[in-house]
């Protein structure tokens, strides 16, 4: 980000390959020729889209495993493979968990969800007035999943009093509602 | 969160132990009988503050081995255990990191950042009117980085332009600067 780095990597072992995450070891060199390791978990990135129909967003009500309980999100997944295009992959998310298609994308921010530990990078855009369609759900979470519509202000209402939780999805429907607002 | 729970998770696999990250696989059972799985990385939550001297904010440019690059963020840190104070959490990550001391705090939210592989939970706070002292950095990491302080508005207009690409950082601003806003 800035020019000056004092840290360089040296080395990244393998512990342990779960398909579409990879738990590694990273080695670290300091400029003072300190070394140290930090646990890494390689993501191969991820796309998000804010569908806008008028005054509405389209969310998803969906089940993950991970916090094992159903919570509201912005339509999302992970890319099929590294270097995928980022507009088809979010026009792909979208129309299987939602049914919408989107016209022109506006890319919103690259969200770096947990920098702490892992290399998720999430590229969310703003659809504005989606066209509804047919969903094309996969796997047993989306088939479970509710598409639901609410006032833009609303849900960032939600979000404002912790209601909506997703790091994602609040982050997008932040900036798509000051974008609305100062247009 | 709504109440209907129709899938249930039957078992849980540890696959990998590295400390204060697990890797499980977690089986899961729908209300039809079938059945599938998800990898989960478990994490044991983390804190976050806002900090706010007049109209700027504090913030870190640190550091992070999973993007290989330095990253400008709010101060947070994991918890040390399981069903720490997090309010305690918070005001030792904020003076470690930056050396300022927190007043009263203000929950913003529970923002989960990763939902679709991980439970980690970051509670972010904001503290008005902290106040300067010394730093008392630990890991290589945070020796190395700088505290810097900028306008609330300056630092949201970041988030709206990518610059500020960090989830937690993200969230913790825009909603900071709506409260303002509002008040």
């Amino acid at each position: 980000m800035n020019g000056e780095q004092p840290f360089r990597i040296t080395d990244s072992a393998l512990l342990l390959d779960l398909g579409f995450l990879s738990v590694t070891e990273r080695s670290i060199e300091s400029a003072d020729g300190a070394t140290f390791k930090r646990f890494v978990i390689e993501h191969p990135g991820a796309v998000a889209v804010v569908p806008i129909v008028g005054d509405n967003v389209v969310l998803v009500r969906q089940y993950r495993a991970a916090i094992r309980d159903h919570i509201l999100e912005i339509p999302a997944g992970k890319l099929d493979a590294p270097g995928e295009d980022l507009e088809e992959a979010a026009r792909r998310e979208l129309r299987e968990e939602t049914g919408f298609s989107a016209g022109t994308l506006l890319r919103l921010t690259d969200l770096m969800t947990a920098v702490g530990f892992c290399d998720e990078k999430i590229t969310i855009f703003l659809a504005d007035d989606v066209v509804a369609g047919d969903r094309s759900p996969i796997g047993p979470e989306e088939h479970d999943a509710e598409v639901l519509e609410m006032p833009l202000q609303q849900a960032v209402e939600l979000v404002e009093s912790g209601e909506i939780a997703d790091a994602k999805t609040a982050v997008g429907l932040l900036i798509a509602s000051r974008i609305r607002a100062a247009s």
